[in-house]
């Protein structure tokens, strides 16, 4: 395993542990060839009254994404991560398996990120995640994420 | 039991069976005064890594408080409900319990989307919920929910 799929692993533990849905969602972050990482879920636990993927836990699938890209370009514990803001557009029908991936934001705007948070303790981050099934395009989420250095992580 | 509340019943028992992500959600459907219903789920079961309540997991009972809105509007189990699009803004956290309600929409409005799907098959409804705690709202949603007609209905 390498360093960056152990990360992964960390980064699974955490959410199942920490956000207790994401276990009867039956959520996975698994390696991404191209992007880094995706969040997965299987629609068989997700499912909606026409036996695909319910527009919630797609939503949810997608929102965990963007929280775990933070976490993940972060790696600071100390950090909370909330999210403020987001809107979702759904394309098409998921019929197998909901997957997640956060497109990473232009290098200098995480660089603007990281210095408004050590500055200010605090900074958003405007990221976008497209959800797909076999490669196809199913959903467009956009999220606002804010980074909150501990102790003013009193909110969601 | 009113008849009001027998149906409240019956389409929290349609959600509880259709979708299971909702069991997992602890997900009730209960009479509200002013409103006609709401959605709620308690954070002990929908929490986060800050113990307050799970983004995704509020826009999931927002989601499906303008799925039973419509629904229970159109009492037609040959109509399917499905999410087009939709939008959240999170104002501040929760802590007990996730409580949705779904704005009745003007009348003209209701009657314009029911004629609609009388015509097409198939119509759209914007409605917009209200997720509050101890009556203060704690974040604003908007969704684009569409109705189909039986055999339409291959969609989410």
């Amino acid at each position: 395993m390498t360093k960056s799929n152990e990360r992964l692993r960390v980064a699974e533990e955490f959410l199942l542990e920490q956000i207790p849905l994401t276990r009867a969602m039956g959520l996975r972050v698994v390696p991404d060839a191209e992007d880094g990482f995706a969040i997965e879920a299987p629609v068989a636990l997700n499912h909606n009254h026409l036996q695909t993927a319910f527009g919630g836990s797609i939503n949810a699938v997608a929102t965990l994404a963007g929280y775990a890209f933070v976490w993940l370009e972060l790696n600071d514990t100390n950090v909370h991560v909330v999210v403020r803001a987001s809107r979702i557009r759904f394309l098409r029908p998921i019929r197998e398996v909901i997957r997640a991936v956060c497109l990473p934001p232009a290098q200098r705007e995480t660089e603007r990120f990281r210095a408004a948070l050590r500055a200010a303790g605090q900074a958003r981050l405007d990221l976008q995640v497209r959800v797909e099934e076999n490669g196809v395009v199913a959903a467009q989420f956009d999220g606002s994420f804010v980074a909150l250095a501990g102790g003013l992580a009193n909110e969601r």
